[in-house]
């Protein structure tokens, strides 16, 4: 489902690229399906990113984090395949994906990655 | 617009200015207009700054950040403008500004850029 | 689909038929799809009811809410019809559903419906 | 403005008219001018109602209370007007409408008004 | 000082006077000084009130605390003052003045007054 | 298991059995074991009561509600058996249970039941 | 002890008798023994009450209750006892003392007792 | 009992070896049992690990510390035997486990260690 | 007015002076007057520092604050001017003070100033 | 006083010496009496250390703080008497005494103080 997923994302030209700021994105309705039990799966998603060349356009990240809406995919597969999506399409200076997942048989699971560009 | 809104902020004379001290200056009712689809835009901005030669006077930098009320502008754009307006008017030590938007489409975006004078 | 979701619904004896005692379920990972636009909607449902004859089965009831998952519903109507469907299953003495949906452009709806037994 | 204003509200069919249930909507993103100053003034407004025929469309609801943005008018005015229209197109079986306000000066105002309707 | 004090307060007719709307006023900043220390005291003030003829303007309001600022006054009696001024100048349908000072001696005080209109 | 675990609450003389006071407590460490899954329940008991002639010691009933940290038992029934044990032994003017449990599946459940003295 | 713990409290004349205003005391640094274990106990005492012909002083209620601090007495019998001392001095219409204290062996408790003057 | 407490625990491939990413995970339902007085202990267990080859499975982890629920050890030891039987089992880039016990006696106790790989 | 100022505050010999422990003061009632337009303003000071030879005394920190309750200052300057007043006196090795005022105009602005010791 | 209070301290093996990890251990019902005003004071105590060759024991930890109950002593003084009692009896390798005292006169205190090793 890989390349599909990232044809979804679109971006936009990062409007002060001599700058290196920070944007934080956090999208609490993340949801996606155990594949093992086939039950749903819900967590907050924030990523945290200094841009590159491009900035992730907002209304398609929404739209992209709802193709993992019926897909079966764990913790911590889902979080690094996402972060490698938007790293892949931004070339950010350095993004961090924090995936927070909500509460299984009483025990609450967070997943961080981090990419940055060499410099 | 930026030629004319600077003409608004006032600044007075930094008191101490051999003492390298800090001014956090919250305000949690800017509001602007989003230039793709014309509805408002909410936020809270943060200025965080170590004041070189001049403070900003807190009544015009309202009565600036006013100006922005019926603005189409993006996000990221915002925030670098106003760090621009601010820095070249105070030519401050150091500034940082925190502009954390309200929920859109159940997403929230926090766009942080710093100013740092060489020395 | 009314039919097919009241069959996935299980229950079981009200092991305190003679009390009068009242049991409040909280779900927070509640997802519907909005019939205009497509978009996921999420919310979380409290019900509180005081048991007749039958509990319901907690396991069964999460199965039943997620067949709502891809299924296209207004909030107003959403809440009226899964009390409808627990009344007709339970015959409560009293149930409320009480329906808290996430903000979209900024505003946040709850529905809350009550069912009596008649006296 | 009045007249106008309430052209802009939409309505649909309350899908369960047998049932007196509530429906609650909070819009923290209201903005009017104050007539006096001419400064912005900022509130959270809370609609709690029993429909009657109709319930309010709630994109058409935020469209509405955009038509304040620019306009001067009172906290306790703006309060009992909104309410008025609301009642006007839904006629309601009860609303009640709370609006609480920023500080101003260091005072916090909120303006409570209800609509029963006669039995 | 009864008598200048309430001179101080301004008010305006009340908008919508067929309706028992109510007005919810807080006041954070209020302070007087411990007749028997000469230390200063420091509370929160909020008045609650459905308006009759006419109601009180807020920056009025603020000007007549700050009367208060340098005064020698126990709670008890600044309360139940405060109350009798406002009550005088707007005869409202209904007024309580709840005052929450800060602790002394490990000892946190509220005082809770209402005035109501004979019917 | 009933007959034992009573034998291990103890009781002291109310000492104003003339006044009908309030004692509350709250026991947050609650602990049993899922009679379907075997797998261990937390939950929070919050015990309201108006004494009769008698109090519960707080040591003995701590000692009572361990009795169950290995006891297979159903929500429901724990509340219900647990104020039909507590009410049997202090004979109370009044008494209420209410039970929290920790989320299951993403659903939290809390089951109150009260016992009235007749008069 | 009861005897020489009363002539500690002192009181004023009630400023404003005709009106049955409430005042409200927290003391959260209320201390005693067990006097069971010898262990001290911690507590905060909440007094509500609409004053008679007089009020009580809040240094001398300071004073009062710190004669506790090294006597034994359980939480049932201090709180009922603390009531009874100052209904008898103060002859109050009406008065709550809600005492609420630290855990012990993960247990809460909370001890509340109402006078009410007959009318 | 440390060998057959560490065959309940499971692992599975770190699928994404290459990047140093973080998983926490928060298990508040951890329960033993006190050596000296045989009563319960109660904590939350925070594991925050750099995965190495492999992950631990979270069920397994789940069922490996219901093996203290009635095991009699103290919270320095069961913080570090926890601790060494992860860091044996999955070889982690490093790994801290921080158990936050409830209050005995009014005293909260927490027991942070952590394991790291030599390079 | 700054002569006086600091005859006010006291001092008392640092106990440890061996040891660089802080000592964390939080003063939530400070007011002083808007010299531009007469208005009060409040904040909280707090003060952070490492003990040099002396120590402040509490009760002369408060008195000498109090001075300034009906003194006409700006922000930046009183924070600036009671840092070095409190430096002056007690030569620290280091000292900090945050001065967060209340908002005015929806604004709320925080001033942190720092004093090293030069080693 | 100091020789007798460190007699009732008692330790035990640390059960893990090769590993420095951290113990912290929260004393929220510390009271002390102020040898000015002979009023009692009330403070949360937390010690943060890294174990050597002993472990302090908490039961008596508890008793040893409960010795200044009726002790006169300042702020200052008792956080770096009873860091230095500990650090005589543990040798730890790293410990760090908070001492956050209730409010006096609207003003907050807490005093830190750190022991390290020499290494």
């Amino acid at each position: 489902m890989n390349a599909p997923l990232d044809q979804i994302l679109e971006t936009f030209e990062n409007p002060h690229p001599g700058r290196p700021y920070t944007v934080r994105i956090a999208c609490p309705e993340f949801t996606s399906v155990c594949p093992k039990t086939g039950q749903p799966d819900f967590g907050t998603l924030v990523f945290t990113y200094v841009p590159g060349p491009k900035c992730v356009e907002l209304k398609s990240l929404k739209l992209y984090l709802q193709q993992y809406r019926n897909l079966g995919i764990y913790y911590e597969d889902a979080t690094n395949r996402i972060l490698d999506d938007l790293v892949g399409l931004l070339s950010p200076r350095r993004m961090t994906l924090e995936a927070a997942f909500t509460a299984r048989g009483g025990i609450t699971t967070t997943v961080t990655a981090t990419f940055e560009a060499e410099r």
